[in-house]
């Protein structure tokens, strides 16, 4: 599908509008100073530990906008409604939507709902868009990049990461796609895994107020291991990770392992990378960890010019290609 | 489900933000000069006469955004596809929204793709949302209104229609949801009727380049009984319209009396209509009725403060109250 769009429906429509364009193929679109994302939300179940659609509808959307450097400003709301829909549980989705809203200081100002008959719709789908406006931080953020080097874009995003910036990643990776397979398909597993979906714009905002970040991404569908091979891919650079560096809970490893799943592959929703500049990669770090949200925070890579694609160091000091995923490895998780 | 809305949704959520906020219950949000707007479609059948989904999700977002005098500046585009549709289906939607968005002059900036298994959705959902800033011609609009009375808004909409005001249809009703239901259930009638499906920025810019209006609308689902009844109710006024002046095509009148439908209550997806000062009305009429897509508008009744709700004169001279739709008459036609 994501060939069928990268060759199809990009190619069709008309691609190079705006500042960061539909070609761009990035988390959100800059057009005349706005950023404007969207995404449907067909989670499956609609509940689960740590969250529910509501919640993963609200923190989605909001963290695309702001991994641009931009503050959201408000967000839509379309739902697709199988007759037939328990009124409880869309009054405890609605009542999600609205406490996820407040935490992330964001308004639903516009929405629209359509019913289908029972059969045609799995429960219900979540549409949300958003817009925002560029972050009060980000000028600020680019010039702590231009003391230590040359750095065009206006906005961070997927083609400015650069040779010798530093990775680092918010928080334990895998937790939320976990959460929803083994919750899903009832392994029952010892302990419960919940998913970190949560908006993440306050982190963002204090971590743009250091400064130095080139680029900003949330590790959803594909997890951590497509997000570096797209960073890579169009920012024409290498990005080598370290195994022993990357945050991973227990639980989450311990699942991964009987499940014989790549954490890497694994999509989150409360978390973000970030590529710095080395100068300032440690104080942006322990600005991350101060937060709850980012208290197991850590530097699990860097950027190199002397190769291209993804690279690992493992655990048993070997080198290990990481490929972007194949395929959904866990469908309907978001 | 609109009662459900109106008492529980808005109310749990934080309503009052922006200039027309949710609890307007508007066709689009204004917030900081940003006109925003979303709409899921979930239209059965995916083709039909006169048009398809891709048309439909375009024009029916782009029409939203300029009813509230807002030149549509972005679209995103979010399809829920299910396992197994048609890649040469999903082409032609494709490229029918491409054709759809050049003709509005608009563009599709960001998108999102989720894919269900099979049975979990209808062939295809399309979500679009759109962005507009204010138009070039709304203060002058705005200014020519004001020189027959006082008028307050900044942005025409649902509340600010006057006494007096003249109602005009920019086009025939009832295409739409007849063309839609006729063709789906296979009623086979002598002529087909097409869908209106037609984005209206140009008529619209058109019309506030004359001025004078005061509120714009286009009578989708519940059709132009569910429009007035709206603008009589959130405006404070009483609409009395004729039937004799109604522009509907024979074939949907045929249609609709075959099936004991209201033409007021079908959905439409290429009509506006307007209120305008009475002073401007002939002009604005005749600049619509100089289009196209506007060659049958017509002038179909006047604003009072002399009554509320929705009145109309019938062909045999009598008086009939139009009440708003009960439930969907036509379900699934957008």
């Amino acid at each position: 599908m994501q060939e069928f769009i990268r060759k199809f429906v990009i190619e069709e429509l008309d691609h190079d509008f705006g500042e960061i364009p539909l070609s761009a193929l990035d988390d959100a679109a800059i057009v005349d100073g706005i950023a404007f994302t969207t995404d449907s939300y067909t989670v499956k179940p609609l509940f689960f530990p740590g969250g529910d659609i509501g919640v993963l509808s609200v923190a989605g959307t909001v963290n695309d906008i702001c991994v641009m450097g931009a503050k959201p400003l408000a967000l839509s709301c379309a739902m697709i409604i199988e007759e037939g829909f328990s009124e409880e549980d869309l009054q405890r989705i609605v009542k999600s939507i609205s406490l996820t809203a407040k935490s992330a200081d964001v308004r639903i100002v516009t929405g629209d709902t359509k019913v289908v008959e029972n059969g045609a719709a799995d429960g219900l789908f979540i549409n949300t868009s958003g817009i925002g406006r560029r972050s009060d931080h980000l000028d600020h953020n680019i010039q702590m990049v231009r003391r230590s080097r040359e750095f065009k874009p206006n906005w961070p995003n997927d083609s400015s990461v650069g040779p010798g910036d530093t990775i680092i990643a918010s928080g334990s990776i895998g937790n939320h796609g976990i959460a929803l397979l083994s919750f899903r398909e009832g392994y029952g597993f010892d302990t419960v895994v919940h998913s970190d979906a949560k908006p993440l714009n306050s982190l963002i905002e204090d971590a743009l107020k250091i400064g130095g970040i080139t680029a900003m991404k949330d590790p959803t569908r594909g997890g951590v291991a497509n997000l570096l091979n797209e960073w890579a891919e169009k920012s024409h650079v290498g990005i080598k990770i370290s195994e022993e560096a990357l945050p991973i809970d227990d639980e989450v490893l311990t699942a991964c392992e009987m499940l014989g799943i790549d954490p890497l592959e694994i999509g989150n929703e409360g978390k973000v990378l970030m590529a710095v500049v080395p100068s300032m990669a440690d104080e942006v770090l322990s600005t991350i960890r101060s937060r709850p949200e980012g208290r197991n925070a850590a530097i699990i890579g860097e950027v190199s010019k002397e190769f291209s694609g993804v690279m690992m160091e493992t655990h048993t000091g070997g080198k290990r290609v990481v490929e972007p995923p194949v395929g959904d490895p866990v469908p309907r998780i978001c």
